[in-house]
């Protein structure tokens, strides 16, 4: 199975434009990301759910849309929304523009095949099987209407053959895929099926698995058969959401490893929701999202900004090209919580980790809602000597001898290298 | 709502034929009825499942067939199984032959509207509504691929108004719906509306729920929408079945009332399964016949016959017309168990009910997988006097002084009537 | 067993005196009863928990008070709070006072060995054993301090032995053991034990569990092995405990048989927790109590008086001596609820039973906070002929002939006997 | 609080002397603790439950046993097992003699106060207080019969402080308490007052808490207030409950921290349970003994061996004194399961972790039951270049490039050092 070494950096459609993005603004994001953001290590450029549905307007799904698939019944680009697809050439040109800029092209999918390829019964490309032969009648996807689950036999298998050789020939890199991720143990199955049909197909992609929360019991079976997966709902810009992510944290940083990652879902920032409103900006404070960054990377978390790019302001930028916290994105090891106690009133979680180039990461967070000043011991790190420390989102370097004092905003956070 | 003042009693093509009887083995069973057990208060003929399936060939669906349905998306019969539907003229000639016997007609429903109907989006009689608004794309049923629910709203209503519309004006008497009677609370919305039409369809059904195990907790829900509901899961002849229903039947046979009755299942007597071997018989012993019998007399089940009836010998015949035992079904009030234990090494299980003519009636089941004489102080029912009874399946009377001792059979029963 | 033919009626110190009460306290409403109750059937007086605690004087129990065994280890009363029991002679005296004056005389035990029996390790009488034997270190009561489980063996069987010798040559009637009910099925080896020993001592004492919820699928246990079982924890003058009682009687009502009975717990009347303040009254409203009396007596529930009877009002006295009410008591079988529902904006409870003398009741309970007309079908009762009935706390006789109206309290009832 | 910065290693009591070791048992292991592992590390010498317990004889308890109490209710040594403690000396001249050999020395205790003290009702030391003022009737161990659990009130905090202040005049280093690890919530106040008490001692001790398993969701608390805790219920020499291990220490590994454990229990190795039989000796095979050193070192979990030590045989000995793995058990850092699977037929557990000097552990256990050739990528470690890697058990040293190959008897591991 194709692993990357470092956790996957994008940009994902979804919190910003739902079922509903169109060509330009995938292409506007892509050269944004190549102008700007490249040279950091971000790459892939990932269309979310329902690309083949002409009618999507929102992160709405409309039932029973006669959404479009090609003569094999799988599903292709809505022309009137990806325009490039036009004459049944798919997502290939857009994908040949998105690595014409240096970048990697990613497509979401849903479990299963399309019911109405199903009610038509399409022929299974290649084979003399037919849709209705692949189709479990009772397996769908309780919150989108789009899909039958696949059967675990040649004709499932054949199907998704199909699906992903014909992903293969327009150059994807990436398939995130849905309702698949916590429906385990029971699409367990289905989902070792599709994983190695995509290992066939000839081509690296990475494979993404939706929605989570995933289940802690079936770790081993995630690292396996994929590249990352959820370990959270769909994640928002709410505190509430942010602050509960550090238990989910807790549990799933040990299980971050070569090439796979617990994935704590997109970067929710600068203008998202424009489906809704064009004013809607995220509702994390600053303080906020350098603690969702700070977690995101010393845990390994894929990192997938949600926002439309061209429209992010400085501190945005700021927050997404600090090289400090990319390298420890990047380098991080072993990473895991410390302790969560109260510290003189306020909530404080700390976080550690090893540096594959040696030296070690700490990140300090304040979990209460007021600023705070925060005394930890050296020694409750199990460092027993003076250490030189770089703290990352600043820059700012000095010398701890016993102690680390910091003052930390409300809900904010602090991480350092030790050398 | 219409209420029967006795639990219906009749017969059921599905233990026998499964999802595929015809139109031929309906009449043969009706004519029968109406010369052998008219008198004894047998009424109800009822087509069990997908008789609008033309590929049924057994008691298992095939996912995806094409079932027949009429301009407006209703189910109608499949031609090729039931003849006299041709020329769109559905159960009606079906139903009319049946009345014309004396007797009353029932057919089987799915919760739901046909998936071919809403993929089709076939119009909604009498209204500007299609099946694609009145479909709920993520409420299916889990082992028949048929159908999918309807939504709480105009448009649901409007296509259940229209199919019990066409089944009155066919004459339908009777509706066992199915996927729907365990499923609450999820579908209880779906429920009520249903019954809700049902009831203002301008004729008399009789509304059957299926399939079980019923939620002890929705009893009185059940008793307000409908007239019987399954307290089992499938009920087929095996001794494991017949013995774990007397802890069905101790919870439900006080929910038994004016018009309402707990539903132990079909009686799986005389050739059964005769669509995979014409020699299959029940493989229940006659003694435990004798046993369900009773049982589902004295608490007042529904009574549905379940096999070939044109096929039943002597004893088969004696099950259904003991004219003592039918009474009790029909005179039985307040029934419930009295005690269950070990007497003499044999496990006895002690039922009373009042009869509304007055007087008392007691059944005594051996439990135990060996004949045995059973000894029970009338103390032990709270009779204080001697009391003259009636042996209602030999029909011999005596009297009982201090205590009933009685010798039964290895999962048999007796039941008396005390005057 | 011992098995008494209608639920047993009487009085029980606890509600009114807690674990304190005195000699003298009983011995008035002794004589209460025998002058003013014994005629409608009132003949047990009880004395509840801990009469061998010298310091108790509220409904708390003290931690490790230095309760009164005699040489083998066997409480015996408190002499300072039941002077006849002075030089040995326990309850004897306080018996036969009973007894004298026509009525039965029972008290309350914990399962188990005092634990101070077994710290002084005293012999068990007329054995080897001591007390050390027959104690499980790690069975106790989580809410009572005073005892050790007794072990299955020979030594636990010795000690419940002795003290149903002691108790049974007091001249003790009634037996009610505390922590043994729902403490099923890991105390039930000792509840047996215990019912044998009690129905081996030579004499007929009734036996009644504490405290509930008793367990639903124990039923059968407690009919075999005792009188009468709490189906509820301690019941206190709180409508929401009192409506809660509805489910309860409603799942155990059929479990009511022979000499056994499920127990509502005792009535909170007329003057309570006395222990506390002498100003104490019922907080029951008196449709309240109406309530509570007509559920009770139509579903045999012992009946066991919690108020100071010599403190009771007219209305209160006319509560428990109304005829009609205790022969429903009496004379009640195969009791249980029809239905529950909201009947013109007002939960209706309807109840039937058979009597054993033919003729039959129902009670009607508004549920509801409001006043409200009730209409009820008499064929919702499977009722289809005119009938002739007589209210039963009012005694007015008239006759339905198609529907029941009636105009009931807020937290009310009415019980109808038809003949 | 104490913190010591290395898992404690010592020696206790229990596995082979059970309730019942004596001062000439312990003598004789400290003594062979100084000579031939105080070089190693080991340090800590604890007698286990029940040194009060004078006729203790096995790993069973006698209910209501007469303990040693000292005038305040204290347990003292009972003198028939430890003569030193003659004349109310205690544990000290023990503790002297094992700090006399440069060793530490630790005593086991159950959470409360003793029920005997309870009993006789004796005063709290330095206080007004008496012991019936301290306990609590209805808390108490359901496996040990000796205690009652204390009050969290000034009395209940006296008691406690009395304990400590006696436990530090003797010189005590090491507490292990049981009856209080897996009991929280419900023990959690009494846990907290006990650690207030000892940390407020004026001596050092370890606080280790008994038995488990501990919950997950409680580690903070654990991490605050002591110094181990112990993982699992009590830990034998049986290949099951080795298995089972490493499931709880992937899931408590990052739980290691700066002077706190997650405790695998002892070491059951060389003789053991010499109370019911001096032949006995461990049933690991040697590959399972180097399995749970591999283990419980990487992980850092507390070292106790559980044998008579003047028994160990070479093997025994050598698998305690490998310097390499003990400055494994010293030096690991961020310890976690990497991965578990099937490799070429034989489950393959691969754990990691980092040294606090640089560089890295790896441990590889083949959890089945066959001998097996093992191959890992480098790469499925995240390591991307060639490695020199030293395997602790045997000490030879070579270089991986991209795999590491080895040959792993069935239940057997292996562990390398990489730098």
């Amino acid at each position: 199975m194709f692993r990357p070494t470092v956790a996957p950096m994008g940009w994902n459609s979804w919190d910003c434009y739902g079922a509903a993005v169109t060509e330009k603004e995938v292409r506007q994001n892509a050269q944004f990301m190549a102008e700007n953001l490249k040279e950091y290590g971000w790459e892939y450029v990932v269309v979310d759910i329902q690309w083949y549905e002409p009618g999507a307007t929102s992160h709405e799904y409309r039932p029973f849309a006669d959404i479009c698939i090609d003569e094999f019944g799988r599903p292709i680009p809505a022309v009137n929304r990806f325009p490039s697809a036009e004459g049944g050439k798919g997502f290939a040109p857009l994908a040949e523009y998105v690595h014409s800029l240096g970048l990697k092209f990613g497509i979401h999918i849903m479990r299963g095949i399309p019911r109405i390829s199903v009610h038509r019964d399409t022929p299974i490309k290649g084979t003399d099987k037919t849709a209705k032969m692949a189709a479990r009648s009772n397996s769908i996807c309780y919150w989108n209407p789009d899909m039958y689950g696949v059967t675990n036999d040649e004709a499932g298998r054949a199907y998704y053959d199909s699906i992903f050789e014909l992903y293969a020939s327009w150059g994807v890199d990436f398939i995130k895929c849905d309702d698949i991720c916590r429906e385990l143990p029971r699409e367990e199955d289905e989902l070792k099926m599709l994983s190695e049909s995509l290992q066939n197909c000839g081509r690296d992609m990475v494979l993404s698995l939706s929605p989570g929360p995933a289940l802690l019991e079936k770790s081993e079976l995630y690292k396996q058969v994929s590249n990352m997966w959820r370990i959270t709902d769909d994640f928002w810009d709410d505190w509430k959401l942010l602050y509960a992510m550090f238990e989910r944290a807790e549990k799933w940083s040990i299980h971050a490893g070569a090439g796979y990652y617990p994935d704590a879902d997109m970067l929710p920032i600068g203008p998202i929701r424009q489906d809704y409103d064009k004013n809607n900006r995220t509702k994390f404070t600053e303080d906020e999202q350098i603690t969702m960054m700070t977690l995101w990377s010393i845990m390994r978390s894929p990192l997938m900004i949600g926002g439309e790019m061209t429209g992010f302001d400085d501190f945005t930028m700021g927050l997404i090209t600090n090289e400090q916290i990319l390298k420890m994105h990047s380098n991080s090891r072993h990473a895991h919580q410390v302790f969560r106690r109260n510290i003189e009133g306020h909530e404080t979680i700390v976080w550690v980790a090893a540096s594959c180039e040696g030296g070690m990461y700490i990140a300090i967070f304040n979990a209460s809602g007021e600023d705070g000043e925060m005394n930890i011991k050296l020694s409750e790190l199990e460092i027993n000597v003076p250490v030189t420390a770089t703290e990352l989102w600043s820059g700012q370097t000095g010398e701890f001898t016993e102690n680390i004092n910091v003052s930390i905003a409300a809900h904010g956070a602090m991480a350092f290298y030790l050398s």
